[in-house]
């Protein structure tokens, strides 16, 4: 039995999503190569246009418009699917299975409608397929649910999941404004599609909600099992409100499992403003999973976006790689890793935040200021208190602009050196 | 060739975390079977009393004394180390893995200090280590790196991850107390050992950072190359200063690469009160990775404890288990699901926020209460807003204790009917 030579991927799509798996697969090539053991390659990328011009330097004679270019190869091992829609999505995403390719989608209406379907015809066929960027853009969901979290039983999942739902409440919640005015205004920064229905009515959460609750509960959670209420009855006086009381709010998926059953919902809610999923803003997600052993886990991050959706669907292709590159011997052995240099704290840069007693005289902050200006430290801004009159001794708080530690911790010496200084009592770096 | 009956696990260990472990192998070992491909079966705990009461049922003549009636019992595919500390824990892992025996530990010292050896040393073998639960509790972290993140470069890391010094952290900033005070409470509660140098002192958070970052930027880090700062110096009046320019302080553990070097520290930081790690309380942990395509992610759950500890190391088990009992063949193909019942919306139970517009005269309110009582429906608390004169229109909003969806829908539809109420404004559930 030969080695493969490598692992031929056909692309179809090359839109927003499309664009960014491409530029990944031929950037990142000689990494991907090495954590699949095999190098990946691009054999035929299905377009709707040949002469579109395109921010991506795909060959142009890789592009195709017959997608039995791609689905009858015998050299594809891999299609990857990022059309979007229920069709003609679905029905190319069968028939590779059929003819015995392994799939990579992030189509979350065909996974959320098809997706017990297509992971039988998945199986009898003897590939996979995988659909990590359907749901939470780049962050690691279905992984695990489908590893991580395997010895518990899933309770509970609250997710934010829709991007521009949370922007328009975002906007309304800190600004005040109403949701006309936030819709339009994510329209405008690309956040909202013109029709964006989809989203307001809180449809696109459901689907991606039927695909976690199908994987949480390993159970069939269909889009229409779902209740669902959008936003756009939420008014400014809601938002004032909410405030009020104590809580934001948020368009939540909800699916909850006990007594043998399971609900599953997308809604506005208030959330108490101390939660942390309150403080989602903007257009990221956040999914807070709640296990009977491990408790509340929370997973934070970009939802959506070329770049996230490449890095999850790079991630499935990788690990269906590692499969089809070993004959079907998978593993889940990390490599031993290689030695880099390590940078020293001495060259961090960074804010600092420098408390100090000072005497409490004329002329001393100058000083002080002197000894940072040496280093070419300068002050972002200084707080002094009132002296203490029995000890006649100061306190002083600087926060600095960026500066590098080593000329930092040289400052703090000398000034510790100052008859004026009494005490340095605390140096904390600022991260932010 | 035939099928594996089961998997030996050898269990090194029976302390907090270790009786967890138990726990689970025995109460879910169906479950388990089932996501393997075969059962576990318990062959063998090490111990160091025999005697002591123990909280999970384990067979007593499970029990054992003597390390080689696990290492040299060829039953035993899995050995399991929750033993903790360095000596003897390093001996027994190597030769576990000497022996051919797949490892899956807890551990985090020994994989600080010693993870590349065993990596290499397993590799040699054939076998596996795993080690998800040696940092981050039940937080899957390294799962996401070793598989989820691949396509990703990850630049920097920012993680809270000794929940002891976030304990004390969060009541110094909570409550004005001071460290000493904080750490008097936190050793009251269990959250920090009578010896707490370890995690006062971020020894602790080094160890976890130095897996992080070894994994993360596929390079070997070691203890002593983390720069590395307590809490212990922390005062009131640092907190005090920290608020009043907007900031809260938390032990970092932070690792950065550029410039194909990296930066790898654990101190106290100032980070601002907006940013989402500034709101991680208490002794909860959280992890906030950048990658280059996936932008910046935050994993948040509990750090400690046996069940979120046991569910990481049932997790490694799991996935080690499925190699094993597929004779090498691992699969990433996730089970076709099985149809569960769904539970309609009517039948949720919630708090709910209720405004409308009413007739600006006596009495109304008592109706609106009549109705909702009449539905076993009780108020938590109700607004009400000043009247237009005009309209003799008054608004308000009233928040319910938790209640039936269907009875909540069948008051909201009586009260339109009737003639003082002038509009049904919004329905909002209450998520807390």
């Amino acid at each position: 039995m030969r080695m493969k030579r490598n692992i031929g991927i056909g692309l179809m799509g090359l839109g927003v999503v499309g664009g960014g798996v491409a530029r990944v697969v031929l950037e990142k090539n000689r990494t991907l190569a090495e954590e699949i053991g095999c190098p990946l390659a691009l054999k035929k990328v299905l377009v709707r246009d040949r002469g579109k011009p395109r921010p991506v330097l795909v060959d142009s004679h890789l592009l195709s418009l017959d997608p039995q270019e791609i689905l009858a190869d015998s050299e594809i091992d891999i299609v990857i699917e990022v059309i979007g829609g229920e069709h003609p999505a679905l029905e190319y995403t069968k028939e590779a299975l059929l003819r015995g390719k392994h799939v990579v989608t992030a189509n979350k209406e065909v996974i959320a409608k098809h997706g017990a379907e297509l992971l039988k015809m998945a199986q009898e066929r003897g590939v996979s397929i995988l659909y990590e960027a359907s749901v939470g853009g780049g962050i690691p969901l279905l992984l695990p649910l489908h590893h991580g979290l395997l010895a518990n039983e899933i309770t509970t999942m609250y997710a934010i999941i829709n991007g521009t739902t949370n922007y328009i409440l975002t906007r309304m919640s800190n600004e005040g404004v109403s949701f006309d005015v936030a819709l339009k205004k994510a329209q405008e920064l690309g956040y909202a599609e013109p029709d964006a229905a989809n989203d307001i009515e809180g449809k696109d959460a459901a689907y991606k909600l039927a695909i976690l609750a199908t994987v949480a509960f390993h159970t069939v959670v269909q889009p229409e099992d779902i209740y669902c209420q959008g936003i756009s009855r939420l008014c400014k006086q809601d938002f004032r409100y909410a405030k009020e009381l104590g809580y934001e709010i948020k368009l939540l998926a909800i699916a909850k499992q006990g007594d043998g059953s399971i609900e599953v919902r997308v809604h506005p809610a208030f959330i108490p403003v101390e939660f942390l999923l309150a403080k989602v803003d903007g257009v990221y997600n956040a999914v807070q999973i709640d296990g009977d052993l491990v408790g509340t886990l929370i997973f934070y991050g970009r939802g959506a976006g070329a770049q996230p959706t490449a890095s999850a669907i790079i991630a499935d292709v990788i690990a269906t790689g590692r499969v089809i590159c070993s004959e079907g011997k998978g593993s889940v052995r990390p490599r031993p890793p290689q030695r880099m240099p390590i940078r020293p704290v001495s060259e961090l840069e960074t804010r600092y935040y420098l408390r100090m007693g000072i005497a409490d005289r004329p002329g001393v902050l100058a000083q002080i200021a002197r000894v940072l200006g040496d280093h070419s430290i300068s002050i972002a801004s200084v707080i002094q208190k009132e002296a203490d009159e029995v000890t006649q001794t100061a306190e002083i708080v600087i926060m600095t602009h960026p500066a590098r530690e080593q000329f930092m911790q040289q400052s703090v010496s000398e000034m510790e050196g100052l008859s004026v200084v009494k005490e340095i009592c605390n140096l904390i770096r600022v991260e932010e």
